[in-house]
């Protein structure tokens, strides 16, 4: 016997099917404009995983820059995985720029809660209506409040156990709230969409997180909804790390192969 | 009939050929000091195509420390991509030292023209005598002062287009204006010379054109002239970059052969 | 006739042995919590490089943050390749949160000697107690006031030319000082070890003497002495390094190649 669950089952999504398949070809087509502020550690690998996907990244972080730059752009990402006092003023002035100028922009609050200084931004900009949040569950918990450990910018806890706290996050923020894991999850309102693909050897290769995150801004571009573009980020994402990870044996082959699949991965797929 | 062309064909130069040859030689036998102060997308990379090729790279930022490097390098790079105010001063400092020290320097203006911080900052550091100036064809547009758009970093141009652009830079700054595109163009006074080489699919390897840039400021330490070391690297990073688009599938592979090419790229291929 | 030599020979380690597989599992199973504070050339193959062999990276570098995150990690590394002044600070912050904590720390002193700002900052992390200094031979000839040359951040001087200046060292600072060469060579107090594997082709990847840095912090956390952790990270890192340098045939591919094989290194290789 189960217990019986307050909410439905989540639906689930999956790389390819007809909306996905249109997005990835607009995506491809308009090569969106993404502009991220993130952390040095992926700087180099985000702005790849962008560029296979389609899209085309500007990774501008100068505080006298980031307004004009996200005024433009068609999506941006925020990820304050290394930040610092200066890269924080700028996280800020670029997020305001992008309320004012409603180009939509995904929040990536890594390793929230475990460190003041960085927690205490990320509610800052909490409050300038970021599109989209994404996160892994230790972060999700730890922004709806509850402790959910996490270790350094791993998390503890299994992207399911975070769902309620991503509801609890959607209703106060009005964000879409994307849960990446074992399987990403898609909270947008009541609605929970779960995204089949990846691969837990993903989790051995630094950035791929945060570059799902980027991708998710890039989608915001062309996608007609911000839980329409963190869906097909993490399918797209998904079904290129599932299908890298079946051709390699390490993780260092893995980021260079799903940098590959991302690339080949064709719209094509769906109405053939 | 095709309208008569005020300026002869541009010659072609392709590796491998004697002086090429001999410049890689040089190289590899001196291993050129390359100081980058670059941007933070490509630093990694950057350090790798570097190494790759046969040279020493340095990539010292700190204002504190760049003139110091400048002076004992064999030439440096100054690339404005991810240009931070600290790091702005910190460029100036190098580009000073390095022109006082006589050391040849290399200008990449990442993304001139399209946002005013950098675009004042180029406009500095071109008065601080670079012995080459290289950029993608929206942005040598842009130094010329005539729009010529530009995404991002990308360019929207093709480099054939920016050929004017790059004499008229070339006549105002003194310096070697090196396009890179389908072709690349290096251009020396009243000279135009065409680079074979490379593949689009370098067009989805992030920091491609920074690291030949880069490889331009190795160069530069070896070769008779500006306009030379700029034509070695555009060569060798072309063959390289065409050999290692031929055995892969894609942008992620491509990374990684075109650091295998330019390793196994032999002098003695001329000679044999 | 060969010249009588002041101290015995070097013992030799070389993976797999007992120790080595014993301090590896326990890498695996804690998955030590490894704070870098790291140039920025190398922070994503550090990270992809801890990740590989099991440790868990955290990349934190603002000076609001690193004291707290010192004094949780496991081991922690500083590393002053590309050094700034707000760096520096919080590089001084790290160590001092780190020494009071009783966390282990690595110090690794790129190019130290060669730049007086930098020399200066060592100079003061030096006297905070690091549990191993890790550098190649003109950095180790260096730091005991020996002029050993050097070119940028690499050594001119072969590893076994640094044995004395590394015990002097040692003698100075009490910590176990680690060059890093042909052969690497571990010195703790009178005792030198010697420690096998690697590949001439690793001088060609930018970082990696960085991310061996790294792997000492990790394994600080889980070995017995930090001249067990500097050997094991060195037998381990030397181990992937000379398996990957046998499959490939350039640099860029072997980048790769270490990372898989990082991963796929097994403790049960001694057992079996």
């Amino acid at each position: 016997m189960t217990t019986p669950h307050p909410h439905p089952e989540p639906a689930e999504r999956r790389w390819p099917d007809e909306p996905l398949a249109k997005d990835l070809a607009r995506l491809r087509e308009t090569n969106s404009l993404t502009h991220c502020v993130t952390n040095l550690v992926v700087t180099g690998f985000t702005a790849n995983v962008l560029l296979a996907a389609g899209a085309s990244p500007a990774m501008v972080i100068a505080a006298e820059e980031v307004a004009d730059f996200a005024a433009v752009a068609s999506g941006v990402l925020i990820n304050v995985g290394t930040v610092t006092e200066p890269d924080a003023r700028a996280m800020l002035i670029a997020a305001r720029a992008a309320r004012d100028a409603e180009t939509p922009w995904v929040l990536d609050p890594v390793a929230v809660g475990a460190l003041r200084f960085r927690t205490d931004l990320v509610a800052e900009l909490v409050e300038l209506s970021p599109a989209v949040i994404r996160g892994n569950a230790s972060e999700i918990l730890a922004l709806a409040g509850r402790p959910g450990g996490g270790k350094g910018a791993d998390s503890t806890a299994r992207s399911a156990e975070a769902i309620d706290a991503a509801r609890s996050v959607a209703s106060q923020t009005g964000a879409v709230v994307a849960i990446s894991g074992e399987v990403d999850y898609v909270v947008a309102g009541d609605e929970v969409i779960g995204v089949g693909g990846g691969d837990p050897l993903l989790t051995k290769v630094t950035g791929s997180g945060c570059a799902l995150g980027a991708l998710m801004a890039a989608f915001l571009g062309v996608a007609g909804s911000p839980a329409d573009a963190a869906v097909a980020a993490s399918a797209v994402f998904g079904a290129a790390g599932q299908r890298a990870a079946a051709e390699v044996s390490g993780p260092g082959s893995l980021a260079v192969a799903l940098l590959d699949q991302l690339y080949l991965l064709d719209p094509a797929e769906w109405t053939s």
